[in-house]
């Protein structure tokens, strides 16, 4: 009899640990069918030397400092030397507030978004100067609903492709002509629609004339509002204007004010 | 009549078009949910000066190359020099291997997997020089289940919970002792289940005693075999042992032969 129970009390429990075991995986078969049903869309630059970046930052510096030939056929090690502002990046609070948020202070759940692009990329072929204005964005979200609290919302401006020698696309004054964002649009993403993040292609969040006439008033504004600014994208013309969800990682740098990302996006096919 | 068709044509377009953006939106309830009812964990060290790293590198250099002072109090930039493998960082096939695969060749839906954790800890606290063997592998699976393909598999250790300083846990002849995965293991999980990646907290594949008497073995075998090699975890401790998913991020570096990264879970709660 004692036997029994002990032979009941076995299948009752190994059952419940598979059950526990199957329940589990869950996680694994969403992962199989996002992989499968969605499209994975790499935002990021290229790192090199090469990289489009701010003209006050020197371009990546790499070294080989263990090599194949000096560790006898072993491995290959470079050494690298970068502004954290460089390529790709996110820009932190504290990049431009002495009391914002470091790169370290963002935990995982921060390194997923909402997705929202506004195409605005006809208006800058015709004007490279364009900024992109609060209307838009109410012209945006007539079309497409109201943009969700915590999103990313991308400025595509097809930028990216251009090539890299002409991004700062200077005239003969010496003047860059790059488009960028209106700071009443940005007060409205931030004050009414409480975004997390705004995105670019260019290398700054305002545009080159205002940046240069006026100062850096737009980033000066989401940073201090403890949002981020994520610079230097690309693929934006490869996204739905609303559905997709961006991840935007970057290495845990203690005390960090931007680093350089891997920003992608997963989006319906 | 026109003026009607015309009318019901528009209803039909704008239905459509509402329905689409709806549709669209699946994959940001989706982003909810997983936010919602499971846990993230980060599994990546803060990066500093103070980052365990091999003993063959250099601290993290860090120089502030813009302040609030020279900026007239706009912003701060920091330029960060480090080696590839710094801190919590992946390894790519092209560190051990010349014709392997680099940093820049992995595109994003190669940055998330199925996450397999083994906890060796007990074993690890009695002896540091424990190495993980395909027998623990085989009594894994008979709890656990069969390891799926392409899965990324973690070595818990609890290694990340020691002082810093007692990384490298050396004794009195200047041997270090540290576990590492048994060769035989990883040609199981290569060759038999035909894994993406391994991972663990120490800074090496090979435990310190295989590396310092027969060489890099393990890890040049994981590198040469075309997978990914990712160091200097933290949190084992805190993940299920099937079940998770894993994202092992980082910046896109053009040839890069490793990078730190940004690794993190999502995880049933």
């Amino acid at each position: 009899m004692k036997r029994k129970l002990l032979l009941v009390l076995t299948l009752f429990v190994l059952s419940f640990t598979l059950a526990s075991a199957k329940a589990n995986k869950a996680l694994w078969k969403k992962l199989d069918k996002v992989k499968d049903k969605y499209e994975w869309v790499d935002l990021s630059l290229d790192v090199s030397p090469q990289t489009p970046h701010w003209h006050g930052f020197k371009d990546l510096k790499v070294k080989a400092i263990y090599t194949f030939e000096t560790t006898g056929n072993t491995f290959l090690t470079y050494e690298y030397t970068l502004p954290g502002q460089y390529g790709t990046h996110t820009d932190f609070p504290a990049h431009f507030d002495p009391k914002g948020r470091t790169t370290d202070d963002y935990g995982p759940k921060e390194l997923a978004y909402k997705l929202v692009v506004i195409d605005k990329s006809a208006e800058v072929a015709k004007n490279n100067d364009y900024v992109l204005t609060k209307q838009d964005i109410l012209d945006f979200e007539k079309k497409y609903g109201k943009i969700p609290e915590g999103a990313f919302v991308a400025f595509r401006s097809d930028w990216s492709k251009r090539d890299i020698k002409t991004y700062e696309n200077k005239d003969k004054k010496g003047q860059s002509h790059y488009p960028g964002w209106d700071l009443e649009a940005l007060k409205f993403l931030v004050g009414e629609r409480n975004v997390a993040a705004v995105g670019h292609e260019t290398a700054d969040t305002d545009s080159a004339v205002t940046g240069s006439t006026v100062g850096f008033i737009g980033e000066d504004y989401v940073l201090d509002s403890g949002k981020l600014n994520v610079e230097l994208l690309k693929n934006l013309d490869k996204l739905p204007p609303v559905g997709g969800v961006v991840f935007v990682t970057f290495p845990k740098i203690k005390g960090g004010t931007g680093f350089t990302s891997r920003v992608f996006a997963v989006i319906p096919k």
